[in-house]
């Protein structure tokens, strides 16, 4: 029989922290003595608990305390952080440690100290000399590393679900097109005026749709109000930017009129093979090849671009990372800073997103797929938020938002310059 | 062997009029063999062309005419339509004709005849003394109604595709979410200009999610500005309309704040016996009970509501039909004069609208769900468009479009009346 | 200030019942003083809380007492039921409790009373002569009727989760394709073994997909084997059974080969005229033009069907009910025995069909579309699992575990009978 | 006035490609005048048409000349193909031809040379010294390259649609959940056993749901059975299948019981660990650490796997290519002879064969999604035909098809090995 006293504390009955603990244990087959329980008379007061986890096994419980780690639980007796060396390149030592993405602490020297650049499903390495931890991905490791093991000396701040009532908290509940999005929308971008207002960066991922849709104009005027920090894309969203920049097309169809113009695969082809010419997204623009579109407003307003490729991309565009493990690289290397992510009419970028954010940045999943809503926005975070709804409409109504909320201050109307045009 | 002789003019190479009948033939185990074919050297000349239609037996035949015929067939050896007696009520005689939507004509004695208010899947009444023909459910049929049985005698009159290039069919070209949604709401917009210029009624079919998200509001626009002449709904959209007007929620949902107010299926039972205790909708207007939303508008305009209920209903409301024969009559009623109809969020009572209405009214279905959408849209016309899209924010750009073509010419700004309110 | 004390005991802890009180408690705007709070130990004990409810009014508590009401909370001051007297025919009293589908008893006279035929969304009326209460939808009330008010002297039996690790559970976590559904139709069809063992019935709630897709013959073979006691469908799944009993279509399409034989629409017109013409589908295999299919199979082991029309419905079908609340109440007449619940590739009868269960009816809803599932299976009880999957092979799949389990003991192989026969 | 005169031959009129031709024509703002037209007057005998294309500009006539020469449409003045020489690597010289996926031929020294390994979206390459034409994608052209310009030499052949009725017709006609798959599986694993039969390979394009669901050991059946000559697929599904060949688990739910056993992400990590630390997959394999499974079949049976990398990847896993154009490389390599291609579950990899495919290479799109199936299946070939159906059912059933078929003469029932064995 193997037990370990641990501890909960904070509004932990609030935010079904506590259930949920006795679930996890119960589930896995363990057993739950409560020594100390004190539950706030008043949803102002914390609430503090002290238990016994027993379990059959010492297996068992690793199990359980290992997920009642990322609820919040802390071991009583607690000892060190444990670790171990790296003997192989990218390979990590047996029992390592996986992060979540929730704020991570590990105790060295008897003193919690902040694990660097949380992000999920990666190692954490141990520098003692200068009292650091931080992330490493498996294929990152290199021999001598000391990476943290087993769950010791290891703290996860869990999230405590805010009290006041708030909009964030209702687009969570479920995902579904039968709510009311234009209260979502303003809320959003009452986020991203809060965001912006104490220097946070906002990130943008984009899928192709949102060319194909002609709402590039939105996000370029997004850029233009200074509301799009770093944008993470593919060769398909800077392809058909490009051929609607050179061509007026996207995918062959005329954004202006809806009509499918020609062939069409030759306009993305010829779009590609014009960049690849000039030699980069950058000299286009400096040449003037490049004159509109979503790409040309971010180099214009330098907004790092890192775009992924994939196994389906033509070309690809210059700029356009092949190699995936570098593309993952250059991901991390622009996120710190971003305290809202907006993910839009993507999937596979957006999931890659997913993965490297802390759970403490705001995230917004807007799609018209229900089933991608639920894949993206259901990552275990009470921070991220999804709408099932149409991705061109939804930049459009967010434009128009901030416009209202006041913070496009000398702007015309939209109507006139974007919408209503093309006649 | 059984042969017939067939004629087909007009534009039926540009409509695809012609390979479609061959294929039909050769699908159906047929043979043709062409007696006279002049293929129009421009596009702007009509074509001809004769054939001979052979197969191996007069039931095959029959077949391959009945389908002919929906293409615009004309039997050459032009005899007048056939007819049988009804023997027995409600059922029709054996080899009865069953209708398209499309524009159709039987010859009664050597002389065309237009069927009257034609709909899908009904048998043709003909009433000789009157030279009258007309479409019969086949439960209203009653003994002794002449109704049409074989093919002969019966003209249909098949769509010329437009051939200016118009976003309607761009629109139907393909279902999907990724189109530039503007461009065709800026469109749906001025056909419904137009539809109103020339005294055409405007038909709105409207499922529960435009109340749910919030959308209710923009319907009532439309209603005060003259765009909408007959609303078919069920209970559910009557009764989450009266529990926004009476409680400012939907289904339980605050609409102002998107929060769930409370167990929420109180208030829609409280909202139906509220109604149910004053005896009608419109008693629930005059005495004051009921002072805003969508129903409210519609029946201070004057607007014919039809409401068929069905098995899922709660209450039901006071109008609510719940006989479905009755809600079908009442629907064929309000539908003369209908000249566009616009479907949103709604299934069955959108594919209940579908089947009643002429192929000559443009349809437009709005839908989140492409399965929906692929489902109502697709139903052999060249009039019918489908859009996947966002229900609320695709009422609220319309409502918007409208107003910028200058259709409500007195209107300030929508944002400050509805969108913007909330706070 | 208001308040109240209220009980909770049982497996509250475990079963995420106290947690969801505190959350109503303070979601709702409350506040809460816990009096005695004992919690389980171990896992097999119950725990016990009493607590005191604050609201700033009245009104506010009520609402938090109706909510904590349907988790079996008790109000410690117990005072009998309250009720008032229905004055205006088909209209409640103000403030009448309208029920959930969870077991639930009234104080009369001291003492618990169940109440009868439990549904949700309805009104308990009480026979205090004869120490009765049963459910009555609004629409049946009658003037006198005693009606209950308020929520003193109600008790709500809560659901508590069962310990037990079980398929159901898993099934309930998440809707999604993602997931190995031959280990759930496997667990299904055990379930439907230990139904029918104990003599409970098993109702089929199906949509016309059933038929389309050539999979009426795996339900016909489990209503010959016995596992069908009551059939819920519309117009649709019978014309189309009809129509492939007759003409080997189903919509037009041959289900031996999956083509198009011809028009389509006539078929199942002429099938509905069959039927007509000799009177009802009982007539129709009686004199033998039925002789084959599932509403064949249906009449012959007299497993009752219950055909709710709907607006979109051609013909109808003998048989079928075109008034909705003639049709409410033949499925309520077809519920008491019912165990269980299997809903295939239905939307509106499922959720007909869910308006009126109880929510101890294990219920199974199997639906190609996660957001049909998603809407059907959420119904608040731990008692409903989804599958998202495809409706033939599902029952394709289901009939072969039953045989597999030996529930077909004389049965030669299926392949032989059913899947393989079209060369 | 530009202008210029082409041919069309064969059955043109069955296949509606003449029709499809008026078509383009006249969208694309051109006109015809016919010369000569000869229609057969049976459907067995070929029709014949010369025409005279017209359009206002040269630039409009270059258009509609390239989209009619997709249809197979001839210049009469057959001059040899035009080329240009790339200056820029990686660049295509202005004007570049670039391919469909149909059979191409160009015309060199006056003959008709075929276009070697002909793929989508890339351009030709001439070999003037032995008389080749291959294709190259645009980042692999080299200054030199002697490279397809304009539409002159090019003759492209159309697809004729059979005219016996068939299956696949069936299934391209449209996508759609309510039709009958049995029919359809059956009529696959017949398709599978002549392709096999005549010795053409069979590709299958799997996503990791495979895995998820627990239809790993269809496939891996099918591997031992000899209908896998090709697997495409990325980390995630590679990662699942050794996770769930080492611990029986797929994203940590035992695939025995459907329960979650643990954390979850643990396992998938510790699976990549453990073949990391071994070096390879088939090293793991060989030193018996990898026992069963989908990867073990595939490696023990000499199965080529192409694991073609994404930015989502955690690992990734030993073998997984992480350079996309080194991933095309390897994927273009592996298809010669593949006359076959059964894509299950997946997107990204799916789309990204679907370029590389030859449009006669036989296609099934599995999916339980139809935006999916639509958007893969939809490639403009007769040869592609999509399921909307759930991948699990699917692959148990066509394993089961095949046996009855007798594709596995020796074998036991499937149930017994595969289906029901745990309990």
């Amino acid at each position: 029989m193997a037990s370990e006293i641990i501890e909960l504390s904070g509004h932990i009955i609030d935010s079904w922290t506590l259930p949920r603990a006795w679930d996890i244990i119960m589930d896995r087959g363990g057993d739950f003595l409560i020594q100390e329980i004190q539950v706030g008379k008043h949803k102002s007061e914390p609430s503090y608990v002290r238990m016994e986890i027993k379990a059959d096994d010492e297996q068992t419980l690793d199990l359980i305390l290992s997920e009642l780690q990322q609820l919040g639980a802390m071991l009583v007796n607690g000892h060190d952080v444990r670790t171990a060396r790296v003997e192989q390149r990218g390979v990590l030592p047996e029992g390592f440690y996986s992060t979540t993405n929730l704020p991570t602490q590990v105790r060295l020297g008897g003193q919690w100290v902040d694990v660097e650049h949380i992000e999920m499903d990666v190692a954490i390495v141990i520098d003692r000399e200068h009292r650091r931890a931080y992330c490493k991905p498996m294929h990152e490791v290199e021999v001598g590393d000391e990476v943290v093991v087993g769950h010791e000396g290891i703290r996860v701040q869990s999230f405590e679900r805010a009290r006041e009532r708030e909009i964030f908290a209702f687009m969570q509940s479920d995902v579904s097109s039968e709510k009311a999005k234009i209260l979502m929308i303003q809320h959003i971008a009452r986020q991203m005026q809060e965001t912006r207002a104490r220097g946070g960066k906002i990130l943008f991922v984009l899928g192709p749709a949102v060319i194909h849709t002609g709402a590039g104009r939105y996000v370029a005027e997004l850029i233009r109000r200074g509301y799009v920090q770093v944008i993470f894309g593919g060769n398909a969203i800077v392809t058909h930017d490009v051929e609607a920049a050179l061509f007026g097309t996207s995918l062959g169809v005329d954004l202006r009129t809806g009509e499918q113009v020609e062939g069409g695969h030759r306009n993305h082809l010829r779009a590609i093979n014009a960049i690849r010419a000039v030699g980069s997204l950058e000299k286009a623009v400096e040449v003037g090849l490049l004159r509109e579109g979503l790409i040309y407003e971010a180099i214009k307003h330098q907004v790092p671009l890192v775009l992924a490729g994939s196994i389906r991309d033509d070309g690809p565009m210059p700029g356009v990372i092949t190699d995936m493990q570098e593309a993952q690289r250059q991901m991390r290397r622009a996120l710190p800073g971003v305290e809202m992510a907006i993910m839009v009419a993507s999937m596979l970028h957006a999931i890659a997103t997913g993965n490297l954010l802390p759970a403490t940045v705001r995230t917004v999943v807007v799609d018209i797929n229900p089933a991608v809503v639920t894949k993206l926005a259901d990552r275990g975070s009470f921070q991220a938020a999804g709408l099932v709804t149409d991705a061109e409409l939804f930049l459009r109504e967010l434009v128009e938002a901030l416009r209202h909320e006041g913070a496009f201050p000398d702007a015309a109307g939209l109507q006139a310059e974007a919408g209503h045009t093309q006649r």
